[in-house]
């Protein structure tokens, strides 16, 4: 495509670079952009920078935070001992959106998957393992989506913390479809079936 | 919708006010953007910064351009007797990719729309005259979308126009359907709608 201005095509590359954004919508987008006064491009500025400079990790779960300890974490009413186990950030922004749930998490940055060339060394298993035994952990729900490459993250884990007999570990029920990703699950069955976590030793003999 | 971040909110709020982006889109880019390193997020800044102060409106046919006139209007290889006037500049980009038009362009900036408030005094149709009366335009081709409003806008211009007996009117070719959109023609259909064009006057006598 041809453009009359630098700063157009400029705009059409930049967003065109996202997720789920072609030429085309990034045209309309730059479009609308240009003709809008300064507001949204100012707010656009802004947040990108926000994202740049501000956005930290939780030292604790991983999960995306303005200060070394998230939100969550430092969240006094928030259950200590028992820790949710996601893939990514977006899960747990899915499971916060239920109100079902009280404790807190921890963030795995992806599932095993040999075939992407992603092990255990790859995700945050290692440190989960320490808040495990460095903490009074009493129950670990993994919240992972149920695909062979989750029910295999699932095992490996379990297996890790097969020392700690303290430590109870659930899944979400089955009431994800399987297959499906956790981020789609509407609210109501992503809600449901963390309250009726299946014990994740008694669902494997059945 | 719950975030851990300031700054993911933030991001995801200046994304979804886009046109076509909610909030669970805004939510996947903003996350991508996070998870991104600089270079996206420097390129956003950039493409934003350069549309709040280098883009400009070209001061004869109100392309959007880096100089006070764009590079279609300077450019001496385009006929200057020949003018494409069409509602916006995506209408530009579309013809232009068909890459069929040597003539330059004039962008009414819309089309006359009563219900919508929209009056001539509201579009580029007073400079258009000027143009027209001022320098040796030999025909007007009218790129306005089909529809009740377009053919107002075409017939409003040929009445002013009247008097200036030595210009011609013509419209693209009825190619495009009636009530379709200009920019979402494809290249082909629209190229030869602008070969085949029809003298204004011969098609409303039919």
């Amino acid at each position: 495509m041809k453009y009359s201005s630098k700063s157009l095509e400029k705009a059409v590359e930049a967003l065109s670079a996202l997720p789920s954004i072609g030429k085309k919508s990034a045209l309309r987008l730059a479009l609308h952009l240009a003709g809008n006064n300064g507001e949204k491009k100012d707010r656009i500025i802004e947040a990108m920078r926000s994202l740049k400079e501000d956005l930290k990790s939780c030292t604790v779960c991983y999960n995306y935070a303005d200060t070394d300890i998230c939100n969550i974490c430092s969240d006094p009413s928030r259950k200590k001992n028992l820790i949710c186990v996601v893939e990514t950030v977006k899960d747990v922004i899915a499971i916060e959106n239920t109100q079902q749930y009280s404790g807190i998490y921890h963030i795995l940055g992806g599932i095993i998957s040999p075939l992407e060339g992603i092990g255990p060394e790859d995700l945050n298993i290692e440190s989960l393992v320490q808040r495990v035994k460095e903490n009074e952990v009493e129950e670990l729900i993994m919240a992972i989506s149920p695909s062979i490459e989750g029910d295999t993250t699932i095992y490996y884990i379990s297996k890790l913390l097969e020392a700690q007999s303290n430590v109870k570990i659930s899944t979400i029920a089955r009431g994800v479809s399987f297959g499906g990703e956790l981020e789609y699950a509407d609210e109501l069955t992503l809600g449901r079936s963390i309250h009726s976590r299946t014990d994740y030793n008694k669902e494997i003999s059945l």
